[in-house]
């Protein structure tokens, strides 16, 4: 496929410097993009990169104007980064194939489930009595929609997700590949006594579901645990990233992005506009307040009630240099104690 | 649906203080209920919970009796946490469809696998050859069972289960979905030498397969792998959480229960009625005892042959502390070195 | 099954000392081979062990020649492990039925998808348009093989695995259960501004893919996304455990091996013949040399650009120790600050 310039100016809302009628070919990074490539300079730090790229046209800054119009043509936009990600849903709408609307016939769809027309279900889904499927959502292949489940408007599950019995999903969503919404949440009373019951578990059914507002991505083998008696909730706008485990009666605010192999513990509160990194733990029944970052591979293990950048992973080391002070932090206390009596002391 | 709380009494083996007619119409938690439902008071220390609350019934210990009797109605059980798991099993009889026996017409089900005439098979599964499925266990939509593996008993896997060949579980499990139970292990040797073929890895076909007890509960898209000679173990009442990694020759002892995003590497052996907080790690060969709790996010990386807790995450803390802490650990062992020269000299 | 020593030796070229037609039907463990097994000495070190063993074969190094023609039959291999691995093979593949070519009729395979005659599709495997299935390769149960993905010469895909549009892996290559290859990469523009547009997210298009090399293999539930633009590279002979996530744009060596719940985060570069332990967690838009070891749980967040063993976990400890230490460890800094008053001091 190809694009005119002109054409993306106006898709993007920016000023063309340049031919309206050039045309390029792909989307690149800067340091890649040939003639037949628009790029993108996301911020001004970068603006050593400008000069010497044969992008056919670079998306810019206001403030890189005049720097660009000299090495060739570009699009200037109040937020370039911005500007690339429209670029890229438009350039996807225009070189993927929209699933076709109605239900295939290989689909397995159960008496009572209520497809709107405009919907698309795969061939190989299933979906259960009672669900409801909104209009232009799609429900790909393999994937199983379970009793009274609700897929909103324009919402896609991608294939091989699970949406469970009850779970809702607002509009405009996305869901991975190997997603599970609804999984019974890790709930367990244990039996006391000495008998041969004693130290077993009994299990708490699960008696809640997972709401998810609109807006909502989801990601590969991610899990969201349905609640033990509330809900879970998944407010408008939150992303999250894959393998994340999201446990039983979490509460998500809007716009919070969670990266991948997070796991965060039953009933703990996150607030908005938060970002957890990858592979960080947050424990049960604490509270996250909005504006919170957390850096990766951290473990929080008690509420966080100030916005703030938050961090806690142990630096890592060339071995040998590693196990000397692994070893040392094992006496760390007793250290403590040697100093205190040497100040003692002096 | 709703339950009159005489019935309730009946059932959970209390004794019920108030109207056995008067019936309530969910369960919720105690901060949240209100007249039309039943609660339960899991500890005296949230006695102070108890006056305030709105709840059409209370589940509550002997020693709460009294302080019960005076907000209204109770039903007073010797464990009221395990009460309330008990009623909340029995909601969810009462109120969800079992899946009926049988095998869907759109199931796929190879010759020679023996399906009980009680038990169920749902649409688009798929059953091999040689696999047994029990009386009342249940095959959900979009599971594959692979060769000659076998279902226990009212064992149910919900969708998108893969039991893979040779593989088998007990009664009364529960799987969800995205679980794989017996792909191969990680299991290579290397290939020494110089040439082309040096550096290379060659696959340990794993002959072994996945044996599981009953009782048995695993999350959703939790991976158990099949053993390299010998079998992977889970034994009687484990409860495996999601995203959890169980390697090749992994034993699990009985009720022992596994929290989400825990990695447990080839050929470790967990005791019985152990916990493993979630995100912890333990390392492949080595020996954990019976009654180990280990808490979140820990690396274990040798046995642990006593009882008791056992903790290493790291302390979280804002960026800017962490940071300061983080690179004073590098330098911690030579720190010991100055504060021991200092000693010396004092 | 059962096999003959002779057989057995002329398949692994070793030197077989004892009667050829003596008879093997299983492959054990040293520690458990009975006289029915054939065993294996990985190395010189468990040469304790193997007197005492009442295995029917023992294959084992040329420097335990002697030691092991003293107590019963056995071959001699040049390295015994290489030896064992190719042994599992060749026990696998005369124990294990091989999928037949065809598709099966109740596998789903839309027009204009190529599908080998000498490749199988098994039943409710989706295969859409476009899509290439190569000569010996297997589409297992319940798996999604996307548009213009291909599958190359006698590669396996076990039952539901995706393997997204436009995806590709070379010949001989293995995916387990619950794999999703090609999902999009975690990639949001912020939308900046006060107004409820402010603090959203806009979606980046994933318009790249995901690229395989020959002889790979990857794990269950394991998640490897497709690039933003240019595409995810994973080069020959590399080895991915179960549950790993991959991000966008990451480019791994050849040979290089990935133990389980490994993160890497997006545009990360690995090298070859890399070993990276489970847990481990890389950083994204680092670069990782050739032959670097990463031991299990590390948090690499810059790049390594030495070859050698690289470590970072904290030490676990009994909960009480570790208490203490941990403590301290926050106040580590302010320690140091200390100890060095105490210094200048003396």
């Amino acid at each position: 496929m190809s694009a005119r310039l002109g054409e993306l100016a106006a898709l993007l809302g920016g000023e063309l410097i340049g031919d309206p009628g050039a045309e390029v070919a792909r989307i690149a990074p800067l340091e890649s993009a040939g003639p037949d490539a628009i790029s993108f300079l996301a911020s001004a730090r970068y603006q050593s990169q400008l000069a010497g790229s044969t992008a056919g046209c670079v998306i810019v800054a206001p403030a890189l104007r005049d720097a660009a119009a000299a090495r060739g043509a570009a699009i200037v936009c109040a937020d370039p980064y911005l500007a690339f990600a429209r670029l890229t849903q438009w350039w996807a709408a225009r070189t993927r194939r929209a699933p076709e609307p109605g239900v295939d016939a290989r689909a397995v769809v159960e008496e009572g489930a209520l497809i709107d027309p405009q919907a698309s279900v795969a061939a190989l889904a299933h979906v259960a009595r009672g669900a409801r499927i909104a209009a232009g959502a799609v429900v790909g292949p393999l994937c199983q929609v379970g009793e009274g489940a609700v897929v909103g408007e324009g919402t896609v599950l991608k294939g091989r997700v699970t949406l469970a019995d009850g779970c809702r999903i607002g509009a405009r969503g996305l869901v991975h590949a190997g997603a599970v919404i609804g999984a019974d949440g890790f709930g367990f009373a244990p039996v006391r006594g000495e008998g041969t019951e004693g130290g077993r578990w009994e299990k708490i059914a699960q008696l809640g579901a997972v709401v998810i507002g609109d807006d909502v991505e989801i990601g590969a083998n991610t899990c969201i645990d349905r609640g033990a008696l509330a809900d879970t909730l998944v407010d408008d706008g939150v992303k999250i990233d894959n393998l994340v485990q999201v446990g039983h009666n979490v509460s998500i605010g809007a716009h919070t992005a969670i990266a991948g192999n997070v796991g965060i513990a039953g009933s703990a509160q996150i607030g908005r506009h938060c970002s957890i990194g990858g592979a960080a733990c947050i424990l049960g029944h604490l509270r996250i307040v909005d504006h919170v970052q957390i850096t990766v591979a951290t473990v929080v293990t008690r509420s966080i009630l100030k916005p703030g950048l938050y961090s806690g992973a142990f630096p890592f080391d060339d071995n040998a240099a590693w196990e000397k002070n692994a070893a040392t932090l094992r006496q760390l206390h007793a250290l403590r104690e040697r100093l205190r009596a040497l100040e003692r002391k002096a």
